[in-house]
């Protein structure tokens, strides 16, 4: 919990402190509805405010009609039992401009947290789940920017807008006759589709920016300031910043161990030098090496490492998650997410009507579509390996008899072909797995989240890992499989450092930012396009994946290289403070649902924890060095052959037992979970006799 | 759900019929207190009845006098809030005899239904908790005879006795000075430890009896009345009896599977014929086996099967413990088991003071003194089979030296040693288990059933295969392990049968029975007291181990021997009716707490069903046959290895897979609990509310 509290300060007492920051210099004119009357006014009579923050900025297309514009702010500014949005709205300086900037009133805020099962600080001190109609207990419920985080305001502005649904068949005001609306309708979607809202994102704030960005990566501080990414850019980019910070730190031991055995080990030493000079000549052993080689030390050390450090990350992420008040999310029942479709009912569990999609139906789709198709397009990286293995070949041979210059052309020409072959697959199958998982229609958000995210996930950690796999299992070739691992361990990280951060900087500072330069005079609204010309954030996924390979290649042939944990170290040090910079400025403000834990990641990471184990196994065996030591005992093949798989059965046999073991949550969280429990069943019997008395 | 329904005939409208039964012919002198005033009075007045059920007979020591007895059934029928039990007590024909006899009323019945956390079936139609302030909303709560199950009603007697605690410090009338109860001493306990409670059992009812034993065993019928199990013998019966018949259907596709292979394929005949007969005379192969022997075949078939049988079975049991109401039994919440000891504090989930014991000290018992001392003795049961292979070996040289009357008798001398040694092992590693168990202190009851369970189960397991797998894997000779598999399937098993059942029915019969003739005429308290000179029941833990062993049996050697699901099925068969005759009329009724699953069982056979692929894949790389083939094939023995590796691999990953996949509870199970979830969610925020008005 490092930086635990940081953001607390000050906030109990200075309520209006942090908001005068944001109001500010240029956003008085949007803020002061009292001054210019550009808000619409909220439903309610206690959400009435002298000052309005400006969240989130909807683009409307450039041909959407003033009568249209007036229609959604007055749909948006709606209360929610007549079917609108309960959000306050800015039609921005003209009337007539392409955007409306939203911003929502306290009851539609506490209202929304109650229904997300968000949990806030309790006058006793606790973290309980937030009930609308017990608001006044809560810590802070008078004041909205310290109630809940930037993140989750800005969340919740785009839940009610995905909420939206037509109460009744209706046409879009001033739009063609064919832009219908038919009841139950989602809007913001049939909208989106019809081309009247271009885009919807949340806006910088950039004071706290500032503040962020001081804290994160231009000061020289260790720590990162978790609670403070949490507070402005949500729990699930809090979670990965978490989680990459947690990784690094616990790269340490495996590092030491790693230079420690390439400074005592000589061996290690010879291997490693010929891996990077590419040279292969053997020096004359004329020390003998001792029994337990450095390989196996790292390898056995390895294995056990990785599911400690997991099971420890568990129970470090549900602690974050009781901190941010995640712990327990009523997404299961809350409305469905709006791509979701089925026939109405009832909700057995919640008793709403709303649409109903048999679990059979999607668990058969999911057997009989989306899997056979993922496995056909596994199937298809492998051919093209296969395919790419054989042309080379064929194109060696063809030199070697030609030998002219058409022919070392020709030299390239598998390479090329395969690049093209995997990027085209790569993009096919990323639009594929897109509509697959639509096709399976999730209730949850965070199911389909989770299932897309697994059926990318399975696909680009096989195309990463199919040739060193090849190398390791097929070709069984431990230096090619050693030189292949420094090179991509070194030369891809850099790429990956400058591909990720230099060009968007320099594309950023150079091509983008001469359109985008303001003065402070501009008006505040003309800032806030001007985010929009930002690229929009791509998502977490590749920088996951590019932990989950990492981790792969600790893990997996950790064994082989044993400065793998030194060189990830240093790379994640730097990555930290690159992936913050590049959150903060070059990209536009995500919108960042609330989430418990890494969902489908941390699965991964588990299971890569246990493949390790049969994989560094495997590479032990290889290892010339036991081969020798297995000659010198007097075993045959076979028999070293099953002392390795004595040896994985064992180890993997451990790391259940530890993963079995090792509780997933601290005691102290199990304590408070089991008491929300006890205190919830005894309510429902209550509850039943005040219903039964009344 | 075989017999559903069967023991809810008649019960809505029939409310008496049942009750009338019981109440019988010679019960009428103890069960009407307006008759024979000797039933204590319900303390509270709603609780009044005109008949009083016999439940549970306490005896008492020879030597206790008149008044500490007349002080204990005072206690008994104290109110709870005055520290008493809340019970009815019935001091017997004569007051100075040394039995009594309990019943309870309505409301203490009731609370505790409350307090376990029992789900009853409530107006809806729907099982839910049951509240004790909301009785009136759940159906029958005014005819206990109907509302609870008997064995229910005496488990609540049971749970009340051990949750006697005196207030104060206090002697024991009518007992020397020394025997002084302290403050929170557990009453039944010490009673029990100070020789005044010799015995407390819960009485059989011979109506209910006998109705259970002809739907039972007497008829013919295939399905087993599990309901009425469940409503005699309570849900921890019940479930094994579930889990019993259960498992004999699913052995039903392994048996056809394996009279199947038996009779197409000859070289299985050949093996199953060599192993029974000894004869070792190879017969001239004349004709080409196919390709997959069946061997192969009933070894990857009975690997899947027994995760698919096991995920089953999980669902199974969850429907099961949702219709006797004990999906949420509340153990956590409620007052710990009487053996638990600790410092007084508050309990952080329940709010209540009660001694509290931190989870680490157990941990750190667990991890310093159990572990260690299991595995000594594990340990101790390896260096017996070393012991006695090396002795056996020695013997035999020594009689091949000598020649001699003595020396051949000398060759028996090892395996008697080996038979007294393991069985005095295993008495001392009971007693051990059980002190140890007791040392780690668990706070519920099922807790440290499963602890203790689990301790006893690891080593009858390994005391049972130690010998097996020393032949499978070291010894590597597959005839005589296909030769010890036959005999203990065939010899094992009817030697069980015997001494299970037949040994206790001559004693019985024979020679208990005629001290306990018993005529019609004789009065109700004889009949009683009779019982008690049943043997106690020994407890489920030999059924269980039974079956796991035959499991292991089946699922780790099946590919040695395809007729064991023949054997098996055919001896459970016989097996169902044998239990069943035994549990009804060889040993004293049971106590039977209410139990949501098999506990600590599930797992072991879990855990059998992976352990399994191994040995399975392991014996049939031994199998001659896959080795010719592989020779055939130009395989090396390395490569062979390797590919038995692979397939290992494989059928694990497709069982986790499998047992991941299949959903552990029935949709609409799952879609219950969510509402339970949901409702009491909801009741809690109400609940906050109203205590906030308030």
């Amino acid at each position: 919990m490092n930086k635990a509290g940081d953001d607390d300060e000050g906030q109990p007492g200075g309520q209006s402190e942090p908001v005068r920051q944001s109001v500010g210099k240029g956003l008085s004119k949007l803020s002061a509805p009292s001054f210019t009357p550009g808000w619409s006014k909220a439903s309610c009579p206690c959400c009435h405010s002298e000052r309005v923050e400006p969240l989130v900025l909807v683009k409307l297309g450039e041909k959407v009609s003033p009568e249209t514009k007036r229609w959604l702010i007055k749909l948006i500014g709606a209360p929610q039992k007549d079917g609108g949005a309960g959000l306050l709205a800015h039609p921005g300086e003209e009337a007539t401009g392409n955007i409306i900037v939203l911003s929502a009133p306290r009851c539609t805020l506490l209202q929304a947290t109650e229904e997300l099962g968000l949990c806030k600080m309790y006058c006793s001190g606790d973290m309980e789940a937030f009930a609308y109609d017990d608001r006044d207990n809560f810590r802070d419920s008078d004041n909205m920017e310290a109630f809940l985080t930037l993140a989750e305001r800005q969340f919740i502005i785009k839940y009610e807008l995905d909420g939206l649904r037509a109460q009744k068949d209706l046409r879009i005001p001033g739009m063609l006759d064919s832009c219908v609306l038919q009841k139950r309708d989602n809007i913001w979607q049939k909208l989106g589709a019809a081309g009247v809202i271009v885009d919807t994102f949340p806006l910088h704030n950039p004071d706290k920016l500032k503040d962020l960005s001081e804290a994160w990566y231009t000061s020289n501080q260790l720590a990162q300031p978790l609670d403070k990414v949490n507070e402005y850019f949500g729990s699930s980019m809090a979670f990965y910043f978490s989680f990459l910070d947690f990784y690094t730190w616990s790269l340490l031991p495996p590092a030491i161990l790693g230079l420690f055995i390439a400074y005592y080990s000589r061996e290690v030493q010879r291997e490693m030098l010929q891996s990077v000079s590419g040279s292969q000549d053997e020096e004359p052993q004329d020390e003998p090496e001792p029994l337990i080689s450095g390989h196996m030390l790292q390898a056995v050390f390895s294995m056990l490492w990785s599911t400690v450090v997991m099971e420890l990350w568990k129970r470090r992420s549900s602690a974050l998650s009781y901190r941010w008040g995640t712990l327990h999310l009523a997404e299961r029942f809350a409305e469905p997410r709006p791509g979701f479709h089925g026939d109405l009912g009832v909700n057995p569990v919640t008793g709403r009507v709303e649409p109903l999609f048999p679990e059979w139906k999607r668990d058969l789709r999911m057997a009989l579509v989306s899997v056979p198709v993922v496995g056909l397009f596994l199937g298809l990286v492998v051919l093209g390996m296969t395919c790419f293995y054989w042309a080379e070949a064929s194109v060696q041979q063809l030199h070697k008899d030609w030998d002219s210059m058409m022919s070392q052309a020709l030299l390239f020409v598998p390479s090329v072909l395969h690049i093209v072959y995997t990027n085209m697959l790569a993009t096919v199958y990323r639009t594929l797995a897109r509509s697959l998982t639509e096709y399976e229609n999730h209730r949850e958000e965070s199911a389909y989240d989770n299932h897309l995210t697994g059926k990318i996930l399975v696909f680009t950690f096989f195309n990463n890992f199919a040739v060193l796999f090849h190398i390791a299992f097929f070709k069984q070739d431990i230096p090619l499989l050693r030189k292949r691992l420094a090179s991509l361990l070194i030369i891809t990280q850099l790429v990956n450092q400058v591909t990720e951060v230099v060009v968007p900087f320099l594309v950023d500072r150079f091509i983008s930012a001469p359109h985008r330069t303001q003065s402070e005079d501009d008006p505040e609204e003309d800032k806030f396009r001007n985010q929009g010309t930002l690229p929009p954030f791509p998502g977490l996924f590749a920088e996951y994946i590019e932990l989950l390979v990492q981790f792969g290649y600790l893990s997996l042939f950790s064994c082989v290289f044993p400065l793998t944990a030194v060189l990830l170290l240093l790379n994640n040090l730097t990555e930290i403070r690159s992936d913050a910079y590049k959150i903060c400025k070059l990209f536009r403000k995500p919108f960042s649902p609330p989430v418990a834990n890494m969902g489908v990641w941390q699965v991964a990471f588990e299971v890569l924890s246990f493949v390790s184990v049969v994989s560094n196994c495997w590479l032990l065996l290889l290892s010339p060095r036991l081969q020798d030591l297995g000659q010198q005992a007097g075993m045959s093949g076979s028999s070293l052959l099953m002392a390795a798989v004595m040896v994985e059965h064992v180890l993997i046999l451990v790391k259940v037992i530890m993963a079995a073991l090792i509780p997933d949550e601290p005691d102290w969280i199990r304590k408070k979970r089991e008491h929300i429990e006890y205190t919830s069943m005894q309510a429902l019997r209550q509850q039943k006799l005040n219903v039964q008395e009344s």
